[in-house]
């Protein structure tokens, strides 16, 4: 029986859009990889009808809540006062607490503000958790199914606090055995077309199937249970894989993380030595810009209108066929900067069509490698930025496939 | 009487903690402009029972909910098939929505995926919310208490649908008397200077300051009550103005919007008709990339590694001092390409420096302009990425202080 856990955060400022609540995708990670099964996250702001009717209906469904937010020093700081109101337990002055607080001042030669006390009011049954980072301590208490942990907003006093204290004390308490996410990660073939190439495909009983479109790449999920046998999984995300084909770039979940489409071709590009010089001209900068800090990009160009300047490239593109150019280009390219690689990017198609999110452009990528030219024909669309992201990623994904001997 | 919103977001990505909820922030946001009291956020994992436990227990405490994701093709989008069974309507084929979805990969000239057709089915009092962007079309119907407006997660789509359908819908089906926000947009300071540059000043009552620290702005934010007098309202903000300077590029909610930094600069370069040149080290193409569409920029040159490769431009930037070097390079790229501007950015400061996320780096920009070269000295910080967007902006920016007639 797998252990139900809840994120709740405490605060105007997130309920009303001032805050991203990055605390609660943070702890959710954690305690999916400690095997819990996540099923809500809830915020609410700072109103005491609000928390206590929030606690008790949690206290009702989940086995733990992570609770964040409202434990500082003013009144609009209510977690204790609710929980102890939800659960029907006093506040009860904690001395240790209290020496915590007036310690982290003294610290720091300053005075503890009298509202400060307020802080080590907890409920009677609360187990304290201290806070080395600031002046909030944690704590966590029973009420009902669920085991309440309170910690503060501040990400980095909240993470440190989960790390070196909640993790241990989670997985003492339950009874927890932690999943296996394996996610095949794709760029170049959108979410329904691959699950058109796994129709009918025979998944062992107790895999979930998902999916997930990000802006730069399709991750293809594969949930396997704890104790699902390792070859088995192997044997599985094979087959998975091999449907999918040549549009994989990485597998995150089996082995160590391979990283996104740009790490993995920065990885094979760092072992191998090898160098690029790059054109583009659909992305305009993107790509380079993507590239930063990568050394093995040696030589930058960006043709703004390549169909009126071609730079410093001798041919006239209005000439003939479009990839046979971007070919010749990259040749030339490679050539004259000596660099193991040249990825070359034309496209064709007005300024006009590209501005407009309902017209596509297509992409003509070449990449001169030592063993001669390939090229991909791909067409982009969706609104401006998304064409232009586009044509970055799948420029690069070409000299993916032939780092991964991938090519079709 | 304040109108209760909240907001749900479904996705197992959100819950397990792949995907940090922005949404959920950029939604309450606008909600709260328009004059909704914010109460919850919910997110829950795309199980059906979970999710129709939800719509109904929200069904009975809100009078408005916008939600987002589910809407997708695949097995694991539910929101339509929940709502429909907790509102105990039956889900309707939509033809309109059909032939939107077949449009769609019509006009990308692929063919849609017969997984494609669920998206047309909605529950049937359902009214549709056309998606100019994706193939997942919106709905809104009423379920007891609540109005319940449903979107797609992916960003770009939800927010272009509440923008352009959702809001003015919102604004009149509820009686809302919206606040009037006016948000004073700075770059090159930071939130805490803002706040010192303001220490002191005398708020009229009623009136709510407060900021937003986004990626590429800092954001002071006025709240006025909605009968807030106009000229009173002007003057506040002109003193806020003032006292911050020339730091602050545009002020939204006044008149109407002028966009973030790249807007205000592209439709002063578009007005006048003005031309730029622009050479990029320290951002590495992102200026170029953020430029893609604006026809003004003539011409751009990126200079990997300046140090050691001075491109096209023939000085040695190891003669002297980099801010002069900056300037005459500027005034020479300017020359050279004919345009109206010329834009070159600098950096000092080593590899290691510009990826180690505690050092900075020290940006050099000089702009050539009709009436000579103008220049500045700014330091960026904090992580690789970081750094290289500010350098992307500031340099940006010292084009639109000239524009602004600004410059310090």
């Amino acid at each position: 029986m797998k252990q139900i856990a809840e994120i709740f955060s405490q605060g105007e400022e997130i309920v009303c859009g001032q805050t991203v609540d990055s605390n609660a995708a943070w702890l959710s990670q954690q305690l999916v990889e400690l095997g819990f099964t996540l099923k809500r996250h809830t915020a609410v702001g700072d109103n005491l009808q609000d928390l206590i009717a929030l606690f008790t209906e949690i206290a009702e469904r989940a086995d733990c809540c992570i609770c964040t937010g409202g434990l500082g020093p003013t009144i609009d700081d209510l977690t204790a006062e609710a929980l102890s109101a939800a659960s029907a337990q006093p506040l009860q002055f904690d001395a240790e607490a209290f020496a915590e607080i007036q310690h982290y001042y003294a610290r720091r030669n300053r005075v503890m503000p009298e509202a400060n006390r307020k802080q080590a009011l907890l409920p009677q049954s609360a187990v304290r958790i201290d806070n080395a980072y600031g002046t909030a301590p944690g704590f966590a208490l029973q009420f009902k199914r669920c085991w309440f942990v309170c910690l503060p907003g501040v990400p980095s006093e909240m993470k440190h606090m989960f790390t070196a204290l909640v993790r241990r004390q989670l997985l003492q308490s339950f009874p927890l055995q932690p999943d296996c996410l394996v996610s095949l990660r794709s760029i170049g073939i959108g979410e329904s077309a691959i699950q058109q190439s796994l129709d009918g495909i025979q998944l062992p009983a107790g895999v979930q199937l998902g999916f997930r479109a990000a802006p730069d790449e399709v991750q293809t999920k594969l949930l396997f249970p704890g104790d699902f046998p390792e070859t088995d999984k192997q044997t599985c995300v094979a087959e998975v894989a091999e449907r999918i084909g040549a549009y994989v770039f990485a597998i995150d979940g089996l082995h160590e993380s391979q990283g996104d489409l740009l790490e993995v071709v920065a990885a094979a590009m760092s072992k191998s030595r090898y160098s690029l010089a790059l054109m583009e001209t659909a992305s305009q900068g993107l790509l380079a810009a993507k590239c930063l800090g990568r050394d093995w990009l040696a030589r930058v160009e960006i043709n703004l209108d390549w169909g009126r300047n071609t730079g410093s490239l001798p041919v006239d593109p209005s000439a003939g066929d479009l990839q046979q150019i971007a070919g010749i280009w990259a040749e030339q390219l490679k050539a004259r900067e000596q660099t193991d690689f040249a990825l070359v990017q034309l496209y064709s198609g007005s300024a006009e069509d590209y501005l407009h999110k309902d017209k596509s452009i297509v992409l003509y990528n070449a990449l001169a490698t030592p063993s001669g030219v390939i090229s991909t024909q791909l067409n982009a669309h969706g609104a401006l930025k998304h064409k232009q992201n586009q044509a970055a990623l799948l420029a690069l994904d070409l000299l993916r496939r032939h780092l991964q001997n991938k090519c079709l």
